[in-house]
């Protein structure tokens, strides 16, 4: 899956700004791929961007027009249609990580065939995939594993990712998710990959590179969460990590959308490891992603310290502190 | 899915016992359900019940034309088309476990229509399925997990179903990958579900029961099988297992079709019963199966004894000796 860049970026009516957090998502990690937003008069998100219309964003050279507001459900409203197809009779292709499938409505699908664009989901796999070989491929890996979904794995990656090449080491973020895709332009959503190619398909996701390459892949669910394990451990296996980030969100104490307590770091640094080592003997974790977006400064900055003194890794809240002393440790 | 019993089982040209071990899996497991087999003149497997036409096996009673052999790659030979077609219009159903869709072929789609059969694809899992919740259910379950692929986890399975019921205890065998589903006539094949909701398809596999009920749940692949352990992973928390059951075949020194040592029992043990607690605290292992179809008679004694006095659990070989020590201890 690859998506012509830069794009629009339509907000739609978010009711706030977690709603457009795949919009802010882009804005915030593809800066340079943003023209600006679109917002409808509801809107009550703002990606700090330059407001545009369809015809503005064409003029100042978008692609794409990028569905960057959730709504509940991932369904697409009716009333969202009449400006997409306006979008794609201006020229401009369409991508959308919703759950209700661009070319499922009708006139969205014949908008788009008249107009000769590209209808992007990035929540459908692009297969096929192989089964996976568990052969040792050249280059380096990380990846960013979890105590529980939507702590930060994500965010965790791209500030790696970031952090690598600001010091002039060629990485790659490997986008696994429909966010992720869409602040990348390409990957592979791999919760919607069959079961049996799911570790193939990460194999295929991050391919043989240059000896010094790091591949930073986004993690996905968590070990320890009865519902998506099984991805987490395919992610695992398949992208055969030489370094491990656990990422938590230390304010949480059930994992989400289960009745089952989160998982704690230390079982989560073990676990992975013991299983990481089946395709990668060499695996070790190089650090924690704390996600303190719920504590104050101070608060924040003692259970860094904390856990740091408790686990004796590098710990850092990427958005609030980047991931210096991560990177020094995974580059060691 | 569910299928009508009972079958004519269709052998082909199978060019020897392996290439019908679908079909010998449901004349040993399930002989009622088979009214006899039919076979080309090229064919070198004999499953030792009446030979019959199309014709006769109606008459006998059949309902379902069950296609008992496997070809490389799991495709449709062309020559069995018009038999197959020639089943339909005798009103039969037809049930089939290839990669190749029966559907996929027009003469044999249009034919199923025009008799108004059904094509049963036991490879294509009918959903939609639920992600998984976690949520501990009624009654009690056994699942059997393998150190590899291919290695009895289903035969296993099937004799513990056996002794279960010789004894008058309630039990069902629950069915997960293709033959397994032609032998029961029904189950899920959990490899070819979405990832995202393969736990959850196993859930729904083996709902809440009778306090007392056992559900034997047939695993796939390995925890240390690095093409699949996501799929063994999302099978140990969906079905919760009260009962693990170590399958292993002692002569294999590398997993099937990668370059990978195969797994110390101990270790599949360790692992299972750590990642098991997740969905059930509870979750033990009460039994090896070895598959000493390798081993003359002494040798397979002498290994099952060693197996036994290392790992201090029953250990049988399923189909030589029967699983009486296992159902024993899963019982006590």
């Amino acid at each position: 899956m690859d998506l012509e860049t830069p794009y629009l970026v339509f907000v739609g009516d978010a009711k706030d700004a977690l709603a457009a957090k795949t919009g802010q998502g882009v804005v915030d990690w593809r800066p340079e791929a943003v023209v600006g937003q679109l917002r409808l008069p509801e809107c009550r998100a703002d990606l700090g961007v330059a407001d545009m219309s369809i015809r503005q964003a064409v003029a100042a050279g978008a692609r794409t027009l990028l569905i960057g507001v959730v709504n509940p459900g991932g369904v697409l409203p009716k009333h969202w249609q009449g400006l997409i197809v306006e979008a794609l009779e201006a020229g401009l292709h369409v991508a959308s990580g919703l759950h209700t499938a661009l070319e499922g409505v009708p006139a969205i699908d014949e908008a788009a065939r008249r107009s000769n664009r590209q209808l992007v989901e990035a929540r459908r796999p692009v297969g096929p995939f192989p089964v996976a070989s568990g052969r040792k491929r050249t280059g380096k890996r990380l990846l960013t594993v979890g105590t529980d979904c939507s702590v930060g794995k994500k965010y965790a990656a791209l500030a790696i990712v970031r952090e690598l090449v600001a010091r002039n080491v060629a990485a790659d973020f490997r986008a696994t998710g429909q966010t992720g895709i869409l602040i990348a332009g390409s990957g592979i959503p791999i919760d919607a990959v069959v079961a049996d190619f799911a570790a193939g398909a990460v194999e295929a996701l991050s391919p043989d590179n240059d000896p010094g390459h790091w591949d930073v892949v986004e993690g996905q669910g968590s070990l320890f969460h009865p519902s998506f394990a099984g991805v987490s451990l395919a992610l695992l296996h398949g992208s055969q990590p030489d370094a491990v980030v656990v990422c938590h969100e230390p304010t949480r104490t059930t994992m989400r959308n289960v009745d089952v307590p989160i998982a704690d770091i230390d079982a989560v640094i073990e676990q992975t490891i013991a299983l990481g080592r089946l395709t990668n003997p060499a695996v070790r974790c190089v650090g924690i992603a704390l996600n303190t977006s719920e504590l104050d400064a101070a608060s924040a900055s003692h259970t860094i310290e904390q856990a740091h003194r408790r686990f004796g890794v590098p710990v850092c809240d990427p958005v609030r502190h980047g991931v210096e002393a991560i990177v020094d440790e995974m580059l060691a």
